[in-house]
């Protein structure tokens, strides 16, 4: 087994995993210059919504930590150049947007402070971020080993693992918190088309777990859940509407359809901050169409006719009728969802209270 | 438009279009010799039932063809290595075993004949398979006409053109007749992992054919039935069994499930020979899995992680209550099959004996 993070602080250095090399070469790359960490995320070096937002947080901290400036004013007007270059690396990932709002209402009002309590504040804060992502990963496997079965064959999309996120995963975590509480689990992995997430991390990651798997075409879900004994699916999530309908990447609502057809259930997985209690239902969130060159080319190697016309949805919506239950961090919502899930968010925020208070 | 046929007879050259350059290249390939046919063959120059068998055909014409025997007998005797060559090309194939019987039937109580006459007797059987597969192509899409709407939006999955056939192909060979008899289509076509022969032999068939199409990711079907109009699905079929159930490409049953789910007609398109009246259902249909560099390398590109496992079924079977009909050259048959099955393999058998007699 090969321990691995998506990222990490070094005392003043942000090391990254570079997510495009794998599965074939895990390579670690250091920053010190924000400008870099933004370029990485552009370039995908990390990808994941949480991995994202960490790694914007860390780019604050180290614009404050490498900064020439002598006083805590030039500081501030470094670090709002640094939150422009940041957003800018993928304006559409909500997270990182998040991420550096958070960190940077740590310091609206810090123009009194030092330079070294400004780096002090932020660092913390990047820290915290870290910290509770950890905790909301590792909660959610727990709330999800009273569905897993003692022998569990999962079908699994996409990736939503420690890469994706800081140490755990989310639906992936499901995964590795049974296998770690010695239940015994067997995972087909839909490699998930187009961009081969699991055919290319979720694979990796659960090599390096000791995770017995099989990648498989996304096609052939069905096959496998009419011939093999499958327990349950788990899924991410990228957005949960008020009503449980869920966005998440393409395939997804095939794979839902599928278990449905075969009585599997059916697991959608994500932190309660995916619960979006201000979109009613599905039907009000929009699906960005990614480019063409994701189904016309594998790597190096163009698969289609010249100038074909592709049609490529990044994600899709699953309605709620198809999902079994939702786990968060919170615990494990069940339908109806529009009564479980504003609990659900209730009872993260009582959480969340109760521990900055303690 | 470009004009190609995947394989035609020459005035004593077997001329093949060499399929595995398709979609960036259309290059034809002469042939004289049984046994580069043979290789060919092997090295899926040409894929496709029916066209696999024509090829077999006609692998024994250019054994007569171009022999340097002087009597029949010597010809005869070199016939039989040619049969053993070209039906160990693609063992599993039944069409090409079939062919080459029928074929070699023709000649079984020949010795008296010379060797124009056995020249003659193998290549007027080779055209009558080829003959006899174009009628049943052409009556197939004629047969489907009243299925398919004036403005018809299609979801098709794998192949089933002129490439795998002789020219007008099966399921696809649906979405040809509809097109030239004035409707209006639109095709959503299936990548058809992992082989991609969506991606890279329909889309190219299409263009040529001048049809408007778009390829999706297998896993976004559900997606485009839910927020496209879509009519009709068109697949085609490797095997039938008596109740309907149908062995097909990988993709094929879960295709049928989203339809389902979503109120679109099913439509499984074959020639009469697909149907099975031995098998009585699709538990008894054997799954052949393929190799995992399918799914492992895509060209060049290797995906996953090295040594991986891979769980890759090459066809699955969709279940005869997923199907809204059955098209053959015969007809249309629909529920229940176990009654309308016959009937089709009825009608074809006396059509094609009128036919012999006429």
């Amino acid at each position: 087994m090969v321990e691995y993070r998506s990222l990490r602080w070094m005392d003043g250095t942000l090391r990254m995993l570079d997510q495009r090399l794998l599965p074939h070469e895990l390579k670690y790359l250091d920053f010190t210059d924000y400008r870099d960490v933004a370029q990485a995320i552009k370039d995908m070096v990390i990808r994941g919504a949480p991995a994202i937002g960490a790694a914007a947080a860390y780019g604050l901290a180290l614009a404050t930590f490498h900064s020439k400036t002598k006083d805590a004013c030039g500081l501030l007007r470094e670090l709002d150049d640094a939150v422009l270059v940041l957003k800018a690396a993928r304006p559409t990932a909500v997270n990182l947007t998040w991420a550096i709002t958070r960190v940077m209402s740590k310091v609206s009002d810090a123009r009194s402070y030092g330079l070294a309590e400004l780096q002090m504040i932020i660092l913390e804060e990047a820290n915290a971020i870290v910290d509770e992502e950890i905790y909301t990963e590792k909660q959610i496997g727990l709330n999800a080993l009273v569905l897993v079965p003692e022998n569990a064959t999962f079908i699994h999309h996409c990736n939503t693992g420690a890469l994706a996120t800081i140490e755990y995963g989310t639906a992936q975590g499901v995964i590795r918190t049974a296998h770690e509480h010695g239940k015994s689990v067997f995972v087909y992995v839909d490699e998930t088309r187009p961009r081969l997430q699991g055919a290319r991390l979720t694979a990796w990651e659960l090599k390096q777990l000791g995770i017995p798997h099989a990648v498989i075409a996304d096609s052939a879900s069905g096959y496998v859940m009419k011939n093999k004994k499958i327990d349950l699916v788990t899924v991410g999530c990228d957005r949960i509407a008020a009503n449980g309908d869920t966005a998440n990447k393409i395939g997804t609502y095939n794979l839902a359809i599928i278990a449905k057809a075969h009585g599997v259930p059916f697991y959608v997985v994500g932190p309660t901050s995916t619960i979006d209690l201000s979109t009613p239902n599905g039907d009000m969130i929009k699906i960005e169409e990614r480019p063409p060159a994701e189904i016309t080319h594998i790597g190096k190697e163009q698969i289609t006719p010249d100038g074909v016309t592709v049609f490529n949805p990044a994600f899709d919506v699953t309605p709620a009728s198809y999902i079994s239950a939702i786990i968060t961090e919170a615990g494990i919502a069940y339908p109806p969802y529009k009564k479980s899930l504003p609990e659900q968010v209730e009872k993260a925020k009582v959480y969340w209270v109760a521990k900055e208070k303690s």
